[in-house]
């Protein structure tokens, strides 16, 4: 790191990058080597940039196990704009898309769904603060749905699926967003799985959409009267060159994807995850006087939500963790108390060194 | 540039970047000074970005004496998305928007703006292969249209507007992403400027979006209707933060705005931009070997474009050029060809040392 001081970054995303990428980023950004231009100036169409859209898609498909049923699109726009792709291109009309209702993103997604078309929430948990997830007795399915809309980690509660819900044949769509890549993903067992790159894939301003052959099919029915750019057909047809896509974003995704591979892939990857989140669950749940949001069977291992006794304690506790060179505890607004984003990038020494923190606060002020 | 072999990069898009803005990006990238973290990894939300992103704004806004009037917005999902979003937004069930068919980009504009309503094609130079610009006494405008939609700088062909088409109290939409800040531009006679930012501004992902208050008004009207994403009125009334933004490449805008102030401003930029046109266009009309594509009345000063007196000949102007560390040469396919893109990161060393090369090819070929 040529000496620069870092701190202990635990942001919701844009998040955490390993250290390595962001040196071989810095090194490499006036000129690729053998390219004589930057990173930031090559054209999309150049074969130099084709090889990293291409070496960075076998290896997310090598990562997660991706076959060739499904096709890797590289768009922008975010998982925000996927609210809205997602029914205009699978919403067909006079269906229903049902959305399980488990945190403030799902609710968005289905928000803009209802612009579109018709939408059942086939179960919810916003009257409990969203602090657990709907269990899967719950749900109240539309037979022949256009799919089924789930959010697989709920970034702002804390809560995360452990085990996908069965839907049967309707499709599966996933909001991977904030845990895409974290753990082994069973990719087969969904239609659509997309996900905004800030939190476990690389900088803002790039979304991964992993699509089944057969929804394209439903998307390229649509291509006469959808604009080109909010088409998955016409995106896949170009290989996420339609138009320029976001060339760094995708460069900086490669090598994310790299670092995992050297990494051991995702097993060895989730292994260290499920160590991390564990360390902290077990502080939190020490003595009580830090209390966990989420319901222990939901707990999040991405984002890990916590309160402390009072209001005005965790003002202080925010303001020495910020002078400790802990960034980006503030929970969000509407859940309140500390939120600790560890993905997978986040080091395991920055989590000891957050426990450690944790525990001496408690003693000075519990 | 610490000693890094660098080509000079005549790249249509993604295209080159003032080197000093390359090195400073490389000096923070790995944490910002005085902030512990990487631009890559910060916090959309956080104070350092929020001043980031305000910054660029206001350098942006003195740059082009934006008032008041106009918002400025930062987007995704370059041109090809706004070609959906302009009528998605502006043009209302019943109205008829007008486009001026200038080249490839203003009809691929047209072609989604009919998937969302009315277009009436004020003018076309297609049959003429787009080699000149419509006559203002040609057009064909539609009274109380929704909007007259114009490419200000034709890309692929390398024609541009010397001066703005009179419409009336329509409200005047330009595409103005391969010329934007390339010169001073009278942003008070438009209702809206769109660009997407690889050319002119910065790297790939970014969008820039100028929008009068009273199209954000009619934005506004459809919020109902329209996924968030795709709303100027949301997006507005965000400051650009609904969703994360891409916020590497809103750093990088800021920096080159930066450069350009410190280069004068747009008088002083336009300055170099025409002295650098007009020593290539002198070398392609010297003798008659080269020869310009565009009609001399509409060249552009930033897509260069022209052709050698054989194919073959073509072929063999690209591989020597190439070898002498001239890269990005290559005319789209539609046109044929040289392109030579000269935007305001382009050194007149460059074009010099083009001129130079193509003097010895034609003492050495012609």
């Amino acid at each position: 790191m040529t000496g620069v001081e870092r701190i202990f970054n635990f942001s919701a995303g844009p998040a955490i990058l390993p250290p390595t990428v962001l040196e071989q980023v810095q090194r490499d950004l006036v000129a690729l080597p053998g390219v004589g231009l930057s990173i930031l100036e090559i054209s999309h169409r150049s074969s130099v940039f084709e090889s990293i859209l291409a070496q960075a898609e076998a290896d997310l498909r090598a990562l997660a196990n991706v076959t060739a049923d499904h096709s890797v699109l590289f768009l922008q726009g975010g998982a925000s704009l996927q609210f809205a792709m997602l029914p205009l291109n699978l919403l067909v009309s006079g269906a229903t898309a049902d959305y399980i209702d488990s945190g403030s993103w799902s609710d968005k997604a289905a928000e803009d769904a209802r612009k579109v078309g018709t939408v059942n929430i086939a179960a919810s948990t916003k009257a409990g603060g969203y602090s657990h997830l709907p269990r899967e007795s719950e749900l109240k399915l539309t037979p022949g749905a256009a799919y089924v809309h789930m959010t697989s980690n709920n970034t702002i509660e804390g809560t995360q699926y452990r085990r996908l819900p069965e839907v049967g044949d309707v499709p599966l769509v996933s909001d991977a967003s904030s845990d895409i890549l974290s753990r082994p993903i069973d990719v087969a067992r969904h239609g659509l799985i997309y996900a905004g790159a800030q939190k476990n894939l690389g900088p803002a301003g790039l979304t991964v959409v992993i699509i089944r052959a057969d929804l394209l099919e439903r998307s390229a029915a649509r291509k006469a009267t959808l604009p080109a750019m909010l088409s998955y057909a016409v995106h896949a047809q170009n290989v996420s060159l339609y138009n320029t896509p976001p060339t760094f974003a995708v460069y900086v995704l490669g090598l994310v994807m790299t670092w995992l591979l050297a990494r051991g892939g995702l097993d060895a990857v989730a292994a260290v995850n499920e160590r991390k989140a564990a360390k902290l669950y077990a502080e939190i749940d020490r003595t009580g006087f830090y209390r966990g949001t989420a319901q222990k069977e939901c707990r999040s291992l991405m984002n890990v939500t916590f309160r402390l006794p009072t209001g005005q304690m965790e003002n202080v506790f925010l303001k020495e963790a910020t002078a400790a060179g802990f960034d980006g505890l503030k929970g969000h607004r509407s859940v309140g108390g500390m939120r600790a984003s560890i993905y997978n990038a986040f080091p395991e020494a920055g989590v000891e060194a957050l426990v450690s923190f944790m525990r001496d606060f408690e003693s000075k002020h519990g």
